[in-house]
């Protein structure tokens, strides 16, 4: 037998689960790309709670993708290795060393949540660019300059994410592809997510970063915007407000949007288990970059 | 910008999503039997929970199939058109007129499930057991007295309802037989839920009914068994401690249980979401019915 | 040893049988929607021949849907229950309480013929535009004022008919529906077979009726008209010869030809076999309404 | 306008289809291996229905598979090449020119036949026991004496057969084989239509002859026998009563039941139209051999 | 222990295997149309060679369909039979009994192929252009006069040959055809091969010939052409240089190219695997006729 | 035009593509497991050669799946980095960091090896036994030692290894397997590829090794053993002639045979298109491991 009170707590999970219902079924088998990079894989709770957050959405049926870049892991073993970091006009440079030993890490990365992932009971895959030629890049220079293996994606074969979804399992990807002559190169991992998710037709693209979103005025955190149409976006570039690391970003996310991906997000990836109260709930969470003329079905709308 | 406090109650919802991530992948793709009756079925209130819970239960993965009947809309259709009741030896007899009529009621019962369900987003079809041939019945004799069109189930042609949940239905079945010349009969809700969870190699069979579960002593609250072995629960039906609406149910759950659904439920209908309660959390509702080996996996084991 | 006279009539069988073979092959796989209703619902040989005739066209290849009314038996429980009628301008209104006894006549209707398709052996499964979403229609206004739960059809969820002809299924639908906001409504039967019919791709919608035909001039029997073009049947409808009953049937005839439909049927249904007849054998039955340029491979062409 | 007895003869059309519903349910999707020989194949007419008869049993959802000889066509091609016939002991020899002939004529009678089906809008496909590696034999001793490529089936490989009938055709199959060196041989139609029945889990096995069936007594047209048991065959063909052409035929159909063809006929192939009678009318053609337990569905039983 | 020099031959052949990649890759799954004739036909050795190489093109993963004449063979047997040609303004006519020999004779031949690809372990499967409709004509007049049955392609059903090759044989036709009355024509098989080729969307298609190719003037064995593209095959053939045989062939390899297959080759059928050199070596065989733009790829370019 | 010899030299090949037929049958859709490893992966010319004769495999139809090693490549990593190795008794532990370098560098290795398979234009996918939960392991102790995470494998999911290759992918493993706890660990290679092989049925079993095969006396390079069947293997196993290293790996040959495999081939890795000539010609290489009644099809048996 049940004190009240307790039931009372019962009932509460029951009406939370409940809630879930409408949000289950708008994502029902929609491909959902998630960039997953900052604190979030730094701090092992904030990565438990991640990879639990996409493993639920896998379980009731959404199609996520798993997009992670490895920073501070390739910094902390770059520092380990003793490595020289080269330079051109400033710009570090990714050289054969520096190109093996990335994708030394990153490798690691990707099986280490594909563990988390089994360690749930989902069926997880990594691959990398390479595998059935996911990703094909050119060289990218910088302001002109060959700062090495740096690429920018020219080619998605969605064909492999394609065979693995249908398989059911969970793919995790990671940044690395190769040129025509079938070298190795590092990519951005946001702009691999952001190219990923246009490939895929994507219905939701989510950026974890280590900001709360983006704000009208870096300085005032009372100007965070909740809604930013595409329009606002392109404005709010050219306004000069906007700095440096947000710039990319915002360009992905309208790059994105234009190529068909309904609603794309920039969350804040410190704040635990942000992608579930994306999904499941009524809080917004960070910012939401949408189209011009969509408004419709989403929350507050 | 959100106050901590607020924050806290949206980090507890994604909580209790979490919590249910087990219980979604040891149920996903399972084959789950719902009999759904008694109060449940009469409060309107409660009449939508249960109808989301099953509902929830399909979206987050599940195959739940719910079996019906239509006990007190039938009695009052029976008031309402004026029939008189016949009876043999003391028992209500279902002659052509009343199974008739009990046939419509069902019909309409079954119907307005069917809209319900869909009205929260998800793809149900109503058949009785005279589609696809699936329930087929002889003549129930009651002590031996022949009570009219009253049937018990001889054969379960289980393809039809496989066919429909490989197109991702949720089959809502109601009660009702031909017998080999196809003729049609009522059957005890109860019995056709068993023999359909039997038929389907369901994983769980749970049945709604207006009691807490099962006692070991009815006149002594206390005494509500959270978990009862076959071999306990025949033990118990020999005591004559049980009363007599609860030995035939009983019967059903051993019968289920000994044909290899793995776990039978009696749940108390009046709880708002019961069915949440028992698939998504760790809080006993009612009495489960286990395999006397069957000790892996469950809460509180 | 049989005589000579005995085996001729073997013959004659056997070359009704082949004539059939042309008409077998130019409906295989087709899809036929036959609207079931008039007399040859309550006269029950006639019943028998309507259900045996579908039947068979199921199984020598073609895909019959039926949709049938319940006219004359809703009538009869209308007065078993001592409902009072209830009036709005002199049309007669569907309440909530006339809605639920509609759809409960409805529903026996279309179990009885399930249970009689089963008896021939062929696999049948009822449904009412309510399952899997079929029919969704909004309140139909007569002349300006709301009478009820009258509904016309603004979308056919075609998929679910399809889903059960893949499992070969013999479909027979109740033209029940549900508006936006999920409540239930009556819908004309004829308007239901031919929104179905356009929907669903169909070779010929076919009518069964309880008149010959259409007559050039309804007073004079010799005016029965065999082929009808749709240029000619506005003609028809425009000179103001055209009954009351008749000019809604010819005006789904028309809709459903232009909406791709080869031909339709107005079938006298008191005819035994009417059905056989008008696809098996070069005796022309009723009236066909064909398109303009549809003039290839029929009977008498 | 149509008269009144002019609708009767309609009426009985009809009723001669509706007769053919238990017997088109019965085969559905059984295979039915058809031997093809004698008069059948020589006189126009009768070639002309004993085609449009398969036809049909394909169009209405049987799977035939047509077996042929062509006996008098390969004496013809003989006579007119102006062969030698050459002799062992008395016995014809197949030495390799014979063999060169019967292989071009067999294929022409083969390709005939799927001209004629293909006419009548059916998909056809004509093989001989090569293709696909159908038929593997070995040398047939007659006596003990070599009399060259007669060969006897030691293995059916049905796999092409089931991929055809998959893709929807009727087979059409000429009695040639190879050996395990890939030489040609011949094989008795008979033996043939009887392996390949019993490969196929046919569900019947007919053989068209030119005699009215199996007679107790050869001399007395009155001891036609319609049914026999296995065990009355086996005891029929110790007596010493039946003739020499009729006891491998009879050995034929006594092995396809032994090895689960449900039934085997020995048709009148000179009556028009036998096939036709067999299947869809209650007029016993010929003999039927069944298995001793075999008694059920069938007419007459 | 092997020695050095036996080493190094095993090494090569490695070697060759190796060098196959790129080529076993580029044609991997493509439909690749072999016209089959000439002394490739006669000679048994030749035969033998054709027959393994086709063979190895479709155990390496494409997906080769032959062709085949019967020429030399039919003259031999109308010879034997003693048949009168008969002629009309000069123009052998296909009558009858002509048309009948020549079936049987094709027949043969194409069993024959048949045998010789099954007995190295690939499942083949032999057509006429009767079986499934294959190959639908009309009556080809020569100048005007009709000649009997001779017949051109008017439309080809290649859904039969997509079938076969689905279910994974070796398809090999023989160019026989019926008109719109079902009657039998006689096809060129270069014609059969080019209109099958572009119905099937072959990648190539090569005519096995009994010269070495196509030369700029054919009195010069210098001028062999290697590769020709469209256009200047059209030139070549207004140049009036070309002689009567190799017209009919050109125009048909321009034909082919027009409608989408990538290459055309005439290759000379007497030099030993000559499909083999063709396919898989940069040995240039005979003349390649190509698109005028078509230059990528391929050796040599 | 060519020269006589320069033609010979082309038919010379053609003849070498021709013997291969047998082979390419013979292995046909059956999967080979290839254990990569020792100098045919140091070396840059011998690695480029294994891997075309794998893609070749590939390519013709086989399904090669390729487990390969790491070592050199890891004790240049664990150099690089600096570490220190830790021994338990004089064993060599893999503890958390080592572990993690040895991850680090098989997936580098992985990916490297799928980057020359896509060069060649074949789809290739690396996976590690962390990938869909591939290999189960649990802690190896060495002579009873715990010397860090080095696992032996108890469980091999083999589904995701039969999707892969259901997609057509070119699957290669790394040797990473995880414990109940999901802890990494590493697998000795020659082990992994030995329970794969097992666990899908594969065909043959190929060890790429330094050895040129098993020697009856190790010190006498005239005893290398050619055939080994699984009863003499023991016997020199058990004889103390073999030497350390390849006592586990005959180990692991033996139990494949008995699992299933039909052979296992120890090869000698250093000869260039080891693979190529093993598979297609009749040039025995290195040692082949083979049931005690195995003798049928292969060369020079």
């Amino acid at each position: 037998m049940v004190k009240k009170h307790e039931m009372q707590k019962y009932l509460d999970k029951a009406e939370v689960l409940i809630e879930a219902l409408p949000y289950i079924q708008r994502f029902n088998r929609k491909i959902i790309v998630v960039k997953y990079g900052g604190s979030a894989m730094v701090d092992d709770e904030l990565k438990e709670q991640v990879i639990k957050d996409v493993t639920l959405l896998k379980l009731v049926g959404f199609k996520p993708i798993i997009v992670h870049g490895g920073g501070k892991e390739i910094s902390r073993w770059v520092g380990k290795v003793g490595m020289e970091p080269k330079f051109i006009n400033g710009l570090r440079v990714t050289d054969d060393d520096t190109m093996e030993l990335v994708e030394m890490v990153l490798g690691k990365v990707n099986k280490n949540l594909v563990q988390l992932v089994e360690s749930l009971g989902v069926r997880a895959i990594g691959v990398s660019g390479k595998d059935g030629g996911l990703l094909k890049v050119q060289k990218k220079l910088a302001d002109g300059e060959d700062i090495g293996y740096v690429g920018e994606v020219t080619e998605v074969n969605s064909e492999i994410l394609n065979d693995l979804l249908e398989k059911d399992f969970l793919p995790i990807v990671c940044p690395i592809g190769m040129d025509d002559e079938f070298n190795t190169y590092n990519i951005n991992a946001d702009d691999a997510a952001c190219v990923i998710a246009k490939a895929m037709g994507a219905e939701k693209l989510a950026f974890l970063t280590d900001i709360e979103g983006v704000y009208k005025d870096p300085e005032d955190p009372e100007t965070l915007i909740s809604e930013l149409h595409v329009r606002e976006a392109k404005e709010l570039m050219s306004s000069g407000f906007i700095g440096g690391g947000m710039l990319p970003k915002l360009n992905n996310c309208i790059e994105a949007i234009e190529s068909g991906v309904s609603r794309v997000h920039i969350l804040d990836g410190r704040i635990p288990h942000c992608l579930l109260l994306e999904f499941f709930t009524n809080r917004g969470i960070g910012t939401a970059i949408l189209d011009d003329e969509n408004t419709k079905f989403y929350k507050g709308e």
